[in-house]
């Protein structure tokens, strides 16, 4: 079989997931090509090393410019912060590779739309890593939408609840406090959660005309690792949102990392003329539905448990009853890539689509300082 | 419109509860005669007089046998400790009065039976409070049921499960803890909790044939606060048991006054061939219901809330979403007492129901003392 | 015991709430006056009499100006429509007369505002039926807040969903749907729904600053029963705002009549430094509690059954375990209104808070028009 | 690294989980060896040779006597059916290799206690695959037990209920229907789910002394793949005890196949003195915890999920708020087994583990012929 190799750049958490997910795809599922770890970049050579030796990757790079030029590599998987994306991401294009990306796809739409120029320019297979698209139980959510069961789509709403800064003591930047730090992140929840929201929202709802927006900086300065300085906070720590769709749908938007006692609760709900449907991040496998064509007497929320061989990737699986996990949703989405990189197509979200996302969220933060409604350019 | 005189004996929790269905009645429901609450029975007048007054009886007896002689009471309702039950009760239907009676029936199927005698050979509309079996939810439970949307039914299972005995310090006996002495109570838990559990069960899934139980008293020995002594307890305070049910239903039943976090936790769930549904009394206006008809990808356990106007008894309440509370069980099954007896009927529970439940009681109390599986007599 | 002689305007929902209250409050509550049912005013003499017969009214009116200037009334409670509500309690104050009355207090902050001025003047009891502030659960809330456990507050969420409106065929106006007609109601969700959640918010947490909205009318021509014709629908369906209150907290409110599968689901969620909590009318009986001092391993949501003595309330009704329904805040709110009056004073929400609710839903309704932030006046 | 050479007989359901634990363990756990996937083994070549290519095994074998002979094998794994283990785990033991071996043990205790004796003959490190020992939130049970927050233990109960077998068309035995042929299964859902949770059980609270219980066998005859004919049903479709525990624990158990709407719900829950707790394995990342010291007001159920970096296993994984699923039980198991193993050690569900289990379920069917109380073995 044909390989696929693989350069990876970034060994911090999503380095992690992204790695299992070129391990883990061959044994279930089908692949047109076999996947090899052919190199880990990272600047830390030592550190590169610990982390190639454990997920076997047959080589390391320091510069990801030397990878980006190495013949042998057809994948640029870019799990570095997010300062890094676009310079990476335009000349892994530049040099004809695939490319995949996390999340979000640029700091801001100009970037990201350099982005998607250079893939497309290429025209390489590329894909952001918003993996929520692929967690079974909300692709089940797109097949009941896109069968019609839900009708005229009234309200959408959405909200992404962290606990994790909330200690004025915990500094900004360095060693995996990145996030916090404006220059490498671009923006705070903004660009880090509300974006999961939007780009699932945009996927199983459609583009987004306008948004009025507020945000806050709770804690105002922090200790900066790298400089050893208390310094001015410039992310935002919350944000939130109000829309309207282009279909007509209303909708609310809310991200934080100041929500105490929760730790990753993505939340979504949808209500549409003849059904709803509610999903959390925190029990990812059920789905809550409401079908309004019940008997009235016996109608209800369904808690329906993603697990049977009839979900959305699930007869890969186990049995039914039994959970995969988060990791599961990076699997399903290399797994996608690679089958359809055979077939020199893209699946979503393309980088493309992580522009759509991009536009939004640089509306909410215009908003925000505004204090005016903004319209959503279409990407 | 012609009255309907009541007289009642007891002032505890459960001559509130009644009182209070006495009055709300006729506000909620259309009856064909007037509730008047015409006297008030406690062995302590000054006591008595104070919930007369409070609840608008008109008068007090200290006496239950002068109540029960008086030309001016139509029904004599038993709200006082289970070793009255049996006296007042017959004495009742001797002088031909409508009897209402606080559950269990007897103390034990012996007491019990020779009730059922008397109010069948008098004639009298009877009932028993297990007022259970009116809560909105447990009736669509049994509608559904007798629509057979269950089909054939494989498994039943309830509990009912407390914790307010833990202490070793509480002591048994006297004001409000008479439900510890045995000679008054005439059992533990099983006739206290796990009476309710099967009086609901036989009327949802008929007859039980036999059983094997296993009874504990955890605390041995508590004080007695009417000797002032203490005393080896005597009742039960925990009660389980395995059953087959007369239509080859397989059961698990279990009561406690020992699971720490339960205040009154009566949960039951049925599994049919073809839906199953489950109840609990912490949350009783919602039956979880799961349809195997529903179409697979979104077939879950339904959450309903039993607030809509189709739903039983809601019609007479307030709008969808809004819901009542524990005490309208007992107006209801009031109301239907009083719709019944206009035309001479009674209404299930009636006495002979109770004594069903008294020889499931019996046996598993019986089965604890023999380890071996006892069969249930028919009532 | 003196007397509390009632009269009460309107015979709908409400009338039977307020009616029940009345009813039953003198038997769980310790009471200064014995409340005494008077008066019952309605324009359609028929229905009067049937609604007075049924509840124990001594007499009818048909003109609520002659209620108010009957002698022997010492309390107008207004529950008719929401068009009514200003000129009643005006006159209801001037003839020196306690005044309770139906939520929102005026159909906008100007109405409101006069009938502030007059109990004011009057120096009458005064209090607006926002009855969710005397949902046991609603009231433990308030004391955690104030007790400080919760600490800073950053954020509070909370919205109000329905769904009887979605059918196309639904009329406007005429009996029991003048909700929909503008100029009975004033507006749609937000003066209905949005302003319980408002009152509750404010009550908990504070004033409110600025806020920026979004409103939709889905169906935008509905028969009007009244005329028969169809006529443009001048209510809003949905409303949703952002806005920040005056202590710093970032808050989301959404309402709306076209959430399918919900039929009053009256949400809200307070996320503080120490603490957060949240709780819902569908299961009102329970908050959920995250406390984060709890020792981590074990540290999560605890689901509070707001059944046991010590909780507000609580110990006037049953056992722990057992709940009370969605009427008695109505009795609640009485009993503790009657307590007060026999003081000379008025509880919480007065008229006074009742126009705080209108400033916001006032401000709410501008900025939908505006597309801009409005600031919130001071009541 | 030394390495730990794997000879795996059975490529089932059970052959999947355990090579995705040897290949997974070493990626997110320190090992002190290097496990190497050597050989698989079963009776189909071409099957066995698709399954060894898709997972990674360098070889096959079919026959397991060969396996077992091999002197490049350090490890058998058992993951054939049940009428195997017997044989193949003695012959291992003979040969000096390391054993684990699918749930249960053996058909029966006679044929566990010959594996046992060969285990502990050999002196070579065993293990029982019972996973759900290894599920985060379980093993957090067994820590706040073993440090007494519980105190007494008054209650546990457990089922286990699934739905597959209901249809009547189902046939018994062949491919992947082996569990329904008693000859291979040795019992039905006795042996097959009510192990699961009598081995938890023994775990978390010590012996079980005597048991009463009941089995029954709904369809009584089904079509054999192997002989094409419609033979009796040997298995137990339904199997329920109670018991007693050598510390005084009362204790319901309950596992059946014909529970409509549940597909792998094991549930259990203890009741201890202080602290109450509740597990299931459809939200398996979950506790929820009823501690009584919290204050009153505020007491209720917390439901934990089990995902932060303090529970156990769960600092191996990801970061708070995200889950793990069911596969990981099985490679938490093997890093446990991997690290005692290179000192010689077995850890628990050890074989003799396994018997204790064996003992259970043999009384349990035992006590449901002869209708007695069965007292059980110690292991």
């Amino acid at each position: 079989m044909k390989t696929l190799n693989i350069g990876l750049v970034g060994y911090g958490f999503m380095g992690r997931t992204h790695s299992n997910a070129f391990l883990q795809a061959p044994r279930y599922f089908q692949l047109p090509y076999k996947p090899v770890l052919k190199a880990l970049c990272a600047r830390n050579a030592d550190r590169a090393k610990a982390f190639a030796d454990n997920w076997g990757y047959e080589s390391i790079e320091t510069d990801w410019r030397k990878l980006v030029e190495r013949k042998d590599i057809d994948l640029i998987d870019i799990a570095s912060t997010n300062d890094t994306h676009h310079d990476i991401a335009i000349a892994a294009a530049k040099a004809g590779k695939m490319v995949m990306c996390e999340k979000p796809l640029g700091r801001n739409a100009e970037e990201a739309k350099a982005m998607v120029a250079a893939v497309e320019a290429a025209k390489v297979p590329n894909s952001v890593w918003y993996n929520y698209r692929r967690v079974p139980a909300v692709v089940l959510l797109k097949h009941l939408l896109d069968e019609g069961k839900f009708g005229r789509i009234f309200h959408y709403r959405a909200k992404f609840l962290q606990d994790w800064t909330i200690s004025a003591d915990l500094p900004q930047g360095g060693e995996g406090l990145w996030r916090l730090d404006v220059k490498v992140a671009g923006s705070g929840v903004t660009g880090d959660l509300l974006a999961h929201c939007i780009d699932t929202a945009l996927w199983l709802n459609g583009s987004i005309s306008e948004v009025t927006a507020m945000t806050e900086t709770f804690i105002k300065e922090r200790k900066h690792n790298l400089t050893g300085k208390v310094e001015p906070v410039g992310i935002d720590d919350a944000s939130a949102f109000l829309c309207r769709f282009k279909n007509g749908t209303l909708a609310t938007f809310e991200s934080t990392r100041y929500a105490r006692g929760h730790k990753a609760l993505y939340t979504l709900e949808i209500n549409g003329e003849h059904a709803s449907a509610a999903w959390d991040l925190h029990d990812l496998h059920r789905i809550q539905y409401f079908d309004h064509k019940d008997e009235g007497r016996v109608r209800g929320w369904r808690s329906v448990h993603i697990t049977d061989s009839d979900h959305p990737y699930m007869k890969h699986w186990w049995v039914p009853g039994l959970q995969i996990g988060y990791e599961h949703t990076f699997i399903h989405q290399f797994a996608d890539f690679v089958q359809a990189a055979a077939e020199g197509e893209s699946i979503g979200p393309t980088f493309r689509d992580g522009l759509a996302t991009d536009y939004v969220t640089d509306a909410v933060l215009k908003s925000a300082g505004t204090k005016k409604w903004e319209t959503v350019p279409a990407a």
